[in-house]
């Protein structure tokens, strides 16, 4: 079947960002400057010309960009996203005959024989002619234009005749670039080539990009030993913990929590009377104001209301609350009776509650996305976030994303960017790689990642080399979390307080989003629960804890450092621009970051143990350095300036008094 | 908006072979095996079963494979390609709750208490609930299945609960391989995610991949100096052609010359009387049965009736014609009285004939593809092809393809493969990289390539590095040419036989198809029409030759020898294979192709004015050799064996002697 259309004669291909061609966004954060490139040319010689479409979702009209052409059928074009939410992009090509002609044109009249030669090599003949066939096109131009523009487009339609009819034996060019430029702006559009899909592209927020997380405990944010601690409790560690420098204050779920199946300490299957149950076993029989599920306050935490004013508190100090949304039941929630057909029952007609066989989670019951009231389920999921940004929250942790439905993700964040392209979600997905990456794809603005067990070089760098680069980039944001309530690592474990320090180091200058779960972390907390146990001995899941946030040697001094280097310093608000320097010790990582002129350098001893010493040897072009000569380095940690000359420069690095150098790097002269 | 139905937990992507999205097709060949691969997961640890669907644009309903898990979330499956044409293929997937429910029931079964120990660890009690869950999912499965099927899965249903009901102080597994590919056999595809795209496969025949091409110019196939060729000449030299081993017998274009502005020879813009000129310039004024345009033969040639001929004895000798299709006319064409709309008009009113200013050429003009009746043009463009295919015409060889819209040619290919899906393109493109492989995109099935100006060690393997790897040889297949009549290149020029031999052995062995201009190619012709020109002088192209093929300084024997090589072994009928193996000296290009047990090793040395030797280091997997062990090569140009023992041998090869061997490899014991 012949197209309707057969004279579109450009191709319009490969355009980039495109993430499964199209099938999902790209992400950006406003204020960003979206590059996008494609693939444009038609037969033959004639020239092309392409245009860069795009708009806001809020906008009907498409905006145009020209794009510019970079060599080898590759054209680029800019745009500014200055909205959050959806926009769509394009690029349309078409055949530009009057930049044809005009070169077409330069090439006859350097052709022509040299009027003060004696000699008549060439010929002058065609170019009345030719002047005659631009004026045409030029016509069809003109007629596009409006106003001042038509005018003069008008003009020189009238020069070219009257040069053609007036003749003569040499020609010189009456086209000049600003003629050109003019004639762009009135392109003949009607034959041009759209590419075939319009490409979907989703803004965020900045603090998508660049955000320093504190995890805590509010049942463990009491002053006094005899009492678990509430909202208000928190709002008094609001200013240290904004001192330290985090943006982001993250609470484990404040629900009520279930009675039936209570685990108590230690994830002991029998709590005792007075054991207060892990915050993740969501919902309590309703009684009226007190209990509920996921819509509800733990009452031992607080109110609505407290929680409100918590919230309003963290912003004046510059941060925000984030809350974590655990889709799952305790036996008491509320919605196991309101809802039965929502959860899976067994044969005998009990619920199905989480398993692992052998392993069992009787105090939890999963959702069945399977369900045959899967609308109402949706609908009721959604309306929990709903409920929260309603009251302000925009920022949500979910917990263990990967074992609820992946089309669920989708379509519930879209709805709920829909009114609130500004909230924010982080994916506690631990799990293999392709469904870490399509909760990115659907939705997630950012994730955990396995950088909590990448402690080796050749692991850390294989492993950031793949999510900080396109594809990746395009639509995954890591959050590196060298702790968490879950997780405490072996390294931590044995390491000590070198490896609390290099793992901090690590996390928040490899990752513009990382954090930590405190005060665990500054304390350096890394007893295990057994001995090859990820899980804390005495674990806050469990229990309410009591912390000496004034212990001496707490870490709290190097982050709040640290975090003022993040904030001073524009290469760490980002992870695209990482490279990694070999360095001739295999235990010393070696990496830069840059933004603009911002030019950050850290070489990092990865060993807890030991003094580790060597040569690194610097990829200068990354830090925009030239080669041969002096360059400045300020440690960013302590303030010491060094010299260094050319690639080759020597670290030496002691982990029990500081196992990096986080420098600035400044061209000297 | 939520979907249609949500509970589709199932994500399926990244689905391959894929074309730009699946834009265009993936090619294969009759015969071959196509692998698809997809990643296929879903939410939690359910386990997921994913299917190919595959059919021909014949068939209505799909076909099914059961697909297999390669690990990481990755899926393949194969289907056998049957039919020449179009296919489809695509992958659905889908949460198999049996499969999931019998590995649970493993778990549960392994944590059973030992019942010949005294300790009771564990239990027993969850097992008959489990065995009444997996006896209602087969119950569902049962429900799917008739006859034989059917009756065995009620058994086992019963058999389910009868252990249930009994009870036991330990369970042995009741689930058998067997039951598990019974009841996978039919799964329950109503919660299925299928991808969202059907792709497209289109399948050739053989000659698509492997073919030996051969160009003659018909008008000097005469035998008797005094007059030019006719088909019947060319007949008599069939024999001759077919023993030196090629399979297409290709002809520039044979249709009546244009006589206003003909070219003399050596492209001389003023023809003299007798002067026969260009080929290419297509069309004379039309007088009843002797001239015309691209569906009429040249009176000098012969007749459709000796054309026919000629096609018909071709294909007794095992051979093809392939056909020159030139798509431009003379200005004597009677598409240019018929269909003046169809040219280009100057505002004298004169028709455009093709310029690259300075350069005119007056005896050609150009087509417009934006012809107000760019209808009538290409429907006239099809019939041409459909002419020749009626004639049994089965292989073109399209003249300058990227100067027409490439529309065009999408359209054009598909209609004439509608009726004939074994007709062949071979796109004449000599330009940049996105044009080439747009061509193929569009349908063509096989390109000239760069390998004409490719002739240093790098530039060799840089670019067959890029043209024998996916995603390029999903679409383009390359047909190597060492020479053309517009092509006669300077290290030809300048190498004489021992670089034409070189040559030769290249592009039969690099590529599958290849294809020389003969007999300036065995006869060793290189003299250029200027010092730095490419054009040969005298060239063919403008006058008659009368070749002597018997001369004793002719490469025909190695030409022979190698077709031969080509056709004994299938490791060089295809690309894909093909792996370069390092050496030490920059003039000796090594390389190995592999089908199976087939395994050819080629070491040629690419000076042609000097013996070069050195070590090569042979990647030994890749010739499926063991390490440390001897093997045996024999060079197939000589018939010689050598024993050579691991990775390091050497090789010396003398340019004027045999600048290459040809090695077939074989392991020894």
């Amino acid at each position: 079947m012949k197209p309707v259309e057969g004279r579109k004669r450009v191709v319009v291909e490969q355009l980039s960002p495109q993430v499964d061609s199209g099938r999902y966004p790209a992400c950006r954060i406003l204020g960003d400057t979206v590059t996008v490139t494609a693939a444009v040319f038609g037969d033959g010689h004639d020239h092309v010309a392409a245009r860069l479409m795009y708009r806001h979702e809020s906008e009907r009209r498409w905006r145009f960009v020209t794009m510019v052409d970079r060599g080898n059928d590759v054209w680029s074009g800019d745009f500014l996203v200055d909205q959050l939410g959806s926009w769509q992009f394009t690029v349309q090509g078409w055949i530009d005959h009057f930049d044809t002609w005009s070169s077409d044109l330069q090439k006859r009249l350097a052709a022509q024989p040299d009027p003060h030669s004696i000699e008549t090599v060439g010929t002058v003949q065609d170019i009345p002619l030719a002047l005659r066939t631009g004026a045409l096109l030029l016509e069809e131009i003109a007629a596009r234009a409006k106003g001042p523009d038509h005018r003069q487009l008008t003009e020189i339609v009238a020069s070219l005749r009257w040069m053609a009819d007036q003749g003569a034996v040499f020609y010189e060019n009456p086209i000049t670039p600003e003629i050109l430029e003019l004639a762009a702006r009135y392109p003949d559009t009607s034959l041009a080539t759209k590419f075939e899909r319009d490409l979907p592209l989703w803004v965020d927020r900045e603090r998508a990009r660049y955000s320093t997380w504190y995890e805590l405990f509010p049942r463990s944010a009491s002053p006094d030993p005899t009492r678990t601690g509430r909202f208000e409790d928190v709002e008094k560690l609001l200013p240290e913990i904004a001192a330290m420098g985090f943006d982001v204050v993250y609470m484990p779920p404040v629900h009520p929590i279930g009675t039936a199946y209570r685990k108590g300490p230690n994830n002991n299957v029998v709590a005792q009377d007075g054991d207060l149950g892990s915050p993740w076993a969501i919902g309590a029989a309703k009684a009226p104001g007190v209990e509920g599920g996921h819509k509800s306050i733990h009452p031992e935490l607080g109110t609505l209301k407290t929680f409100d004013h918590l919230v309003k508190e963290t912003r004046k100090h510059g941060m925000e609350i984030a809350m974590d949304i655990a889709f799952q039941a305790s036996p008491d929630h509320p919605w196991v009776t309101e809802h039965p057909t929502w959860f899976k029952h067994r044969p005998d007609g009990t619920i199905q509650y989480a398993e692992n066989p052998p392993k069992k989670y009787q105090d939890i019951y999963p959702l069945d996305f399977e369900s045959v009231d899967w609308r109402g389920l949706w609908q009721e999921l959604y309306a929990v976030f709903k409920f929260w940004v309603d009251r302000d929250v925009k920022i949500f942790r979910v917990d263990n994303p990967h074992t609820k439905a992946l089309p669920f993700w989708e379509w519930c964040i879209a709805e709920v960017h829909k009114d609130h392209p500004d909230v924010l979600f982080l994916a506690e997905a631990f799990t293999r790689p392709h469904v870490m990456y399509s909760l990115a794809k659907g939705g997630f603005t950012q994730s955990y990642t396995y950088f909590t067990w990448r402690t080796t070089k050749p692991e850390i760098q294989a492993y950031f080399e793949e999510i900080t680069k396109p594809p990746v980039t395009d639509f995954f944001q890591p959050n590196l979390w060298p702790n968490t309530p879950d997780i405490l690592h072996e390294f931590l474990q044995k390491g000590g307080r070198p490896a609390f320090m290099q793992r901090l180091i690590l996390a928040a200058t490899l990752g513009a989003n990382y954090g930590i779960y405190g005060p665990a972390y500054e304390l350096g907390e890394n007893k295990p629960a057994k001995p090859v146990s990820e899980e804390y001995l005495d674990s806050e899941k469990y229990e309410a804890k009591h912390w000496d946030r004034t212990a001496p040697h707490s870490i709290a001094p190097l982050i709040t450092r640290v975090n003022q280097i993040r904030r001073e310093n524009k290469a760490l608000q980002s992870n695209n621009s990482l490279h990694f320097h070999n360095a001739d010790n295999p235990n010393i990582l070696c990496y830069s970051k840059v933004s603009g002129d911002n030019i950050i350098l850290v070489a990092i001893n990865l060993d807890y143990s030991q003094q580790q010493s060597g040569w690194i040897d610097l990829d200068l072009r990354e830090l925009n350095i030239p080669h041969n000569q002096n360059f400045d380095v300020e440690d960013l940690l302590t303030g010491t300036h060094y010299t260094w000359h050319d690639r080759s420069n020597y670290v030496a690095l002691r982990p029990e008094v500081l196992p990096a150098h986080v420098f600035r790097v400044t061209r000297l002269g």
